[in-house]
């Protein structure tokens, strides 16, 4: 007679790894895991909330990207310090029709959930060590991440010093357009659709953020998970500079109509939360360094590190003018 | 110009030392934070949800027993495993009044709850790494703790043998009680009431833990969160075992009207939860090393653990009968 959380966790476990190779001693179902980690190395730590309502629609969101987009985005952030994922701790509060459900539907629900969860931890290369489930009206989701770094190699926030050159992956903006079209039709595949993608399955810059560390070419970097305009103000807060960045460089989204959209565009890139790009800093002699295009993903240099601890937008008609953080916010009025 | 968000942690790091001593090389305010782990030791991951309404009653239980019991539950874990905590990472969701009112009863609270968290970290040798924060109509907590034990040394569920002794450390259903205690009435003060007392503020057993692991004297270990009836067939699973407690022997709380309530005490014991006291089996050679009481706290034998998969309890007038998982299930309809 097996009582209903542990029902939940065996549905978990049979389909997520319970052996973590030579870095798990223990996984999941214990009081608590047992990492060991490897010699000469940090551990990184880092955890995010997925909440119904605020970060995803359980009727726009496909269970299978809430289950890919909760364990991509908290690796982002071991990204974001050059490192690389080894384990992750799920913890899961879920209403009883989708937790315990045998058929049907909420049966449905959970094993798409637990499809995207799998997918994402087999590609990303982070096995489910543990974690903690209860019942909820609502669904919470929680994910700690760990990760290593070889010692001494993590790229902080705060390492930027005047005459830097300000880096970023990708296409900044491209999520908060795939969120917007999400919202407005349902009818849009995502397989078609490159923004969309974006906003549902977000791929966190692993090989990018390593390369980075392993070659020492960053002198600080961040994660691009609130927007630009938020995210950049942060950076420069914890390296103690401000910046100067270029309306013109800023790689954003193309959008069906030029012309009017023109600033929409620029707007998404600043303010568009989600997209999981990474923003670093590199020395001015190492700038020639950075290649164009990583695997695939451009790399734009998009302004350089200030001494003065403003930071600044040049438009694109030449003046310049404060960059507000106006990314997402949990706690905006 | 801060963003919300970034208030709220900054008042978050006043209340908690950033600083880690040797095991912390990055604390909170980066992507994430870096953990240096000592050489011959496994690090051991656990988290644990504290949501209102499902964990706690905002109108009953102080911010301050909420900040407290959030880390002590979690670091509980460690101490199940035999470990020691060293840093942890804090998930929480507030109410805008809550996270950010600069004077009045919102800043109270989250004071309060500040200084109950602080002084849990502090008291259980724990350091704030980092976490995430957002904004939710009702109060969300999720805590992962990080804690270390010598490799090979860590006590698990899945070793207990038949003939080995089951050993349970202090009083059993204490906190069920408190809570009953609490729901009741709030005019009881838990400065008198041991029970209240145990409910708000319970302490792991770190120091037992440590002692059992360092000895080799426990063949198997889980902490009592969900009560003896749900937890003990969770170690006898893992360890593919069962067994047959008498319950003669468990240690209940003392109620003020005995008589007829001898069976309410029984009950609170079994099925009881938030004790966060240990179970641990010893092979029947070692069990004469258990002391009676260990730093104030009494260690009790109660049963052994048998071949027979079955879970038992011998009843005050000799019968046996099965014994049902009545503890603490979430998903219970």
């Amino acid at each position: 007679m097996k009582a209903g959380e542990d029902k939940l966790v065996e549905r978990i476990l049979e389909g997520l790894t319970r052996k973590g190779g030579p870095y798990l001693a223990l996984g999941a179902g214990d009081d608590a895991a047992l990492f060991t980690p490897r010699p000469g190395y940090e551990t990184i730590l880092t955890c995010d909330w997925f909440l119904e309502g605020s970060h995803f629609l359980p009727r726009k969101h496909p269970a299978d990207s809430i289950g890919w987009k909760c364990l991509a985005r908290a690796v982002s952030d071991i990204a974001a310090m050059g490192g690389q994922p080894r384990c992750f701790l799920l913890s899961l509060a879920l209403p009883g029709k989708l937790a315990l459900r045998e058929k049907g539907r909420g049966r449905h629900w959970l094993d798409e959930f637990l499809g995207g969860l799998r997918r994402a931890a087999r590609q990303l290369g982070c096995v489910l060590a543990g974690g903690d489930t209860t019942q909820r009206r609502e669904i919470l989701i929680n994910v700690t991440v760990v990760g290593e770094v070889l010692a001494g190699r993590a790229i902080r926030r705060s390492g930027a010093k005047a005459g830097d050159r300000i880096f970023v992956s990708g296409v900044l903006g491209e999520a908060e357009l795939g969120l917007q079209k999400l919202r407005r039709s349902a009818r849009i595949s995502p397989k078609n659709d490159r923004a969309m993608r974006k906003h549902l399955y977000p791929k966190p810059r692993l090989a990018l953020g390593q390369w980075l560390a392993d070659r020492k070419l960053a002198s600080s970097m961040i994660d691009l998970s609130d927007g630009l305009s938020s995210d950049l103000p942060r950076l420069c807060a914890a390296s103690d500079v401000g910046a100067r960045i270029e309306a013109a460089e800023i790689p954003s989204p193309k959008l069906p109509q030029t012309g009017s959209k023109r600033f929409d565009a620029l707007g998404l890139a600043l303010n568009g939360g989600d997209d999981y790009e990474l923003l670093f800093t590199v020395n001015a002699n190492k700038a020639r360094r950075i290649p164009r295009s990583f695997q695939g993903i451009a790399l734009t240099e998009i302004g350089e590190i200030t001494r003065e601890r403003r930071v600044v937008i040049v438009q694109h008609d030449g003046t310049t003018k404060p960059l507000l953080p106006r990314g997402w916010d949990p706690f905006r009025k």
